[in-house]
């Protein structure tokens, strides 16, 4: 689709993940903000898709959800993941709408259908359909049922990894909370490529220095080059550099390309 | 599917409608329990549907949804009814997790498409591996893309009449806070048919006394005669009858057959 951006918000940006349930409403707030102030000032088709924080990532790990089913409480940790990750994306969904936008939630589990962790279906059309009258849809990290493990996690680099082939994004921006994909001296690789990907990986941190039951900042890579599209990852801390990212400028972060 | 029964707690029931986005948490808590405890007593499989009651109604009559793209206005209503439709869920799904149940949201307008406000396809997948699993799939009154109108809303019978022909429940169970279909004199009438429905018609009242969006009364006992499923209308304030109907008592109410 021409004209067609993804954003992730990344669970540890917009949650602190320190607290359980504990939404950045300041950083949520004016992240929206940004995205309206730059579908004012650029044309462009928008979907926004968020992780879980400190939403789903407790029971998630409680309940091994991204194991499959695995004992007689899995489908009870099933549902309590799907019920945590489904509020977080009504904050931020309301957050949008609050900032001038008409978003609507995309509920991944009730829609797709993966196999080994991996979405293999999605009945698509709605998000389709409200792409093209301007409408944001906001799918999120969620639980997904499997056809090989009976139930899953899907991150949200995972859905893009999906939609990106379906509906063919110009770009994506992954916004997290620090400046790009770091190496082991804490600096920021400017670009990554296939080629050398492979140099990089053995150096890569987690998001926030910690992997969670997503994989960190290795999956968010590694999901990246798979869609083939050109990913930006920036700083979704620092004031602007969203709003930036989103009409154009360059060099804000870590491509992967 | 064999031991099917779909329930709908009706939106005047779970919502005070005098007041906005104000749900009776209370009515909530004690529905839960029961439906918790007829599961618990005997095995069938449930999906749960609600009506949108004081959250949805108020941005729905606002913008007209039900009418469609009607102006620059209707995907913001789109945005803002989805919205207050999805928060009532969430309300809906934590409570029957706090019961006891499995419980998961299916948001509707991620998953149809309707034409002229008649859902016309529907991707289910996920909603029956949930049943075969035996958690309860929690759909509600939501907005819904139209290919004829643009958008239109879907209520819970709209909804039921459509998933009734695909998933073949044994039963549906309505609950509301009137004490079936009442004649103009107030009273219950027992059983409503096909050759009885044109005379009772013209007597029916609206769920509470004032039609809505979703066209109240009449709305319901036209959609539960198109599904072909015997349909029991209780009211849901008394307790204990949504847990006795449940486990198969009769004449709790009005039967639609």
């Amino acid at each position: 689709m021409k004209n067609l951006i993804f954003v992730k918000l990344g669970g540890s940006l917009i949650t602190d993940k320190s607290k359980p349930y504990t939404a950045r409403l300041d950083v949520i707030k004016r992240l929206c903000k940004e995205i309206h102030e730059a579908r004012e000032e650029k044309n462009f088709a928008l979907l926004v898709g968020h992780g879980g924080g400190g939403f789903p990532h407790i029971s998630a790990e409680k309940y091994q959800t991204h194991k499959g089913v695995i004992n007689e409480r899995s489908w009870e940790g099933f549902a309590k993941v799907q019920d945590d990750a489904a509020k977080l994306n009504r904050i931020i969904v309301s957050a949008l709408i609050e900032a001038g936008e008409n978003a609507v939630s995309i509920q991944p589990s009730a829609s797709c259908i993966a196999k080994n962790g991996r979405i293999i279906e999605w009945y698509t059309r709605p998000i389709e359909i409200m792409l093209s009258e301007g409408i944001i849809p906001v799918p999120y990290g969620d639980v997904c049922l499997d056809k090989k493990k009976g139930c899953c996690i899907i991150s949200t680099e995972e859905i893009f990894r999906f939609l990106a082939k379906k509906l063919k994004p110009e770009r994506i921006i992954m916004a997290g909370k620090v400046d790009g994909v770091l190496d082991q001296k804490g600096n920021v690789v400017k670009k990554i490529t296939k080629r050398n990907f492979k140099i990089i990986k053995k150096s890569l941190f987690s998001s926030d220095g910690l992997a969670d039951v997503t994989g960190g900042m290795l999956h968010k890579v590694e999901k990246s080059l798979e869609t083939g599209v050109k990913i930006e990852i920036i700083n979704g801390l620092k004031p602007n550099l969203l709003k930036m990212a989103l009409i154009g400028k360059r060099n804000l972060g870590t491509i992967i390309n």
